[in-house]
């Protein structure tokens, strides 16, 4: 990033093959090419470093960060609060403003525009989707979602992303397995669209209610990626360098008695476990309840704590670039 | 501000003919003379400066804001914490506190003798009238009022003053119209008493249900300056320098006919602003709730963004002010 | 502090005549001895002379406390968080966490595992006894309690031992009175046990249903110190050094009349403290909700305020110790 466009933002979701994210958006997966990726892995990498060696840097000393939350989200907002301090700069907490007078009518455009009077960047979640669009096109600083709704989630789709690569050394060449609800879990659409860049072979675990979205897989065969879905991860988990696991939500089937029969399915167990390749990564977006079973914490190939960290990370690599200081 | 006092604060509104506001409360508009607000305003310029050059400086590292609000208000409490981080210091962000132990009988008194325990100086939003006045009488660090009830907001007024001194480049000679409920609106109550320090002539336009208080229409006119109240807008279009809107409330109207009636006198549109004079100055102190149109954003005069973020400016001109760092 | 251990954390509770705080968590009074205690007297004595020459030091700048608090206190979340920014650190503030996806259903070692990705200590308040102890069990940063629920409030005891020694200027042969709800009050309970390593007669003063738990007793008498017990402040008033009192909860009496008749002797007043010795500390862990009448606390013997500052300076010399920064 030594080269750096003029300071002016580049709005909406422009072409993207280009190494400088200086007033960026962070609004969507979709606007990152292989060089983009590559270019944050780098950068998330050196904040690591960073980290490790001495805990914080000065990179954003005197910058200031909005953390405005219209829903509540510790784990995502404590990482963004977590990665501006660990840069030295400092943050404006905005939750729960769900109570506050900032929502008591005032349009969306109108708070963000306020916002930018005292920030250099804002990160917002909102529980509609589209609402991270919407803040960047009318906010001169840069905006980075923290997600929208069953929307998107972008950092949460670049930390996954950052996790398989810090574990497994590499991002082509991959079967990646996805488990749980594949229809409605954003995390999963997110990462499936980032892996998609990269030779990836797909497996996708749910039961037949809870399939990834056509769209979603057509674009991965249309990309030319081998996709195959089944209801047991029996059937992968000898195969998978990736597993990555989310919640089946109780409230998603229609048939109580599917639940019941499927649920367990999806518990990864050390038994299950036992018949996974030696040098493997096991993922999680957190919080889970239930669905990996706590005695595999401690085996080597759970990786979802490492890939929290890795989150703090990559928002410190995102938050460094879009000012112009990674 | 070369020479200071002994560091011993100046309790109460004694007189304030003075330009050192080291170890002062800034709870009430009724504190400053016009040698204040010159300073203030320098203070401001200065700060700016020092946001537009390098976003941020040390003025204050090391020092710790305690910013207390008994009700939400994301705006001015984003605004105090933007302020203090600019200037390298710390905040300790209390909110909702309606629901902690703090006010589970415990006297402000004793809350504001705790805090000044842990901090250099307090920021207190109180839904009560003269809970600023309180606090300062008990707490041996600088208060500073960020609202009291249907009381003051003197920091609102402050800016309110800073953004028109930087709209139109002076403060005596101009031609201010208020606009909207001028009943109950603090921020018309504490900007009218600044401007009645300078040579001002006042226009107050709302519905007659919601006229100027009686006491701040007649210390205008002690004071000399002419008034003149209206209830339609379009008869002081072409004359004013500076249009400060405010909401009219529906639930002020005894009469809900009257409201609809009255409403739409009180929309600024672009089609009215056309009627207004090539350099002047509209003001709201947000939110709005579609008092101004969005079509007249776009407009050079619309200052009340920029009005936002001179609120920024304001707070960091009287936090360093009343820590003796100005 | 000159030799540390390896970094690595101690964990639980063990054997702790040792001078080193690094890497350790703080859940219990019962974790200290002697030694113990002269180090983190004189480690906050240090940080009270940098308080008040410079208002703040840069020893853990970098460093960043996760301030989780799963339900309010202002008071000592204030404080801890006062403390890690004079310190120069900085704080994940997280509060409210009830109304968050972190509580819904996640199990408290995730929620702390996922923390200590983001933070170098962690600052727990929880409602449930024993929380903090399962927290530290999990985490490989140091664990400091808040308190949690009737259990332990560790903090606060070694404050309420530092007030104590700075007011009088020594821990050995003093005649401590406790006032109040001695059965419920677990800030009683904690000084208590850390005022049973020194040579002290006690006084217990509270209504008969309200006494000092039988096990708590029995261990000072065990340990050879003189314990009175009595329902009247006028009975010892003359011979205390330390007065220390807590609220009576109405809520706390089965017979109300029995509470009515009881409450008048466990209110301080300026005639009370008449009789009390003219060297003696009148401490209070507040918020008080008329225990102490607002006329006392012009004596220059109310040391509840003065106690409140001496809580920064503890967690300033605990988050230091943990952090091997002292």
């Amino acid at each position: 990033m030594t080269e750096r466009n003029s300071g002016q933002k580049i709005v909406g979701l422009a072409p993207h093959r280009q190494s400088s994210f200086y007033g960026r958006d962070i609004v969507s997966v979709r606007q990152f090419g292989r060089e983009d990726l590559a270019y944050i892995v780098s950068v998330a990498d050196e904040m690591r470093g960073i980290v490790k060696r001495v805990g914080a840097t000065d990179l954003l000393k005197g910058h200031v960060l909005a953390n405005l939350f219209y829903e509540p989200s510790t784990r995502t907002s404590s990482s963004f609060i977590a990665a501006m301090e660990r840069l030295g700069g400092s943050v404006i907490p905005i939750h729960g403003v769900q109570y506050s007078s900032v929502s008591k009518g005032e349009s969306l455009p109108d708070t963000i525009r306020t916002l930018e009077c005292y920030a250099d960047v804002i990160v917002l979640r909102h529980p509609e989707v589209g609402a991270s669009e919407v803040a960047a096109r009318y906010c001169s600083k840069p905006v980075i979602s923290a997600g929208d709704g069953v929307g998107e989630h972008p950092t949460q789709g670049l930390l996954d992303l950052y996790t398989i690569y810090t574990e497994l050394g590499r991002l082509d060449g991959l079967h990646v397995a996805m488990v749980g609800d594949l229809h409605n879990g954003r995390t999963v659409h997110s990462l499936a669209r980032l892996m998609q860049l990269y030779d990836t072979r797909f497996s996708f675990v749910s039961p037949e209610s809870l399939r990834l979205p056509a769209d979603i897989k057509e674009a991965l065969e249309g990309a030319g990626r081998v996709v195959v879905e089944t209801d047991r991860v029996e059937e992968v988990i000898d195969q998978v360098d990736v597993l990555y696991v989310t919640r089946v939500q109780k409230e998603r089937f229609a048939d109580l008695s599917m639940y019941e029969a499927a649920k367990d399915y999806y518990v990864i167990t050390p038994e299950l476990m036992s018949g996974a390749k030696a040098k493997m990564a096991l993922l999680h977006p957190l919080p889970r309840v239930g669905e990996i079973h706590y005695d595999v914490d401690s085996d080597p190939r759970a990786a979802y704590f490492r890939q929290m960290e890795n989150g703090m990370y990559i928002r410190m690599a995102l938050l460094a670039a879009v000012l112009g200081k990674a």
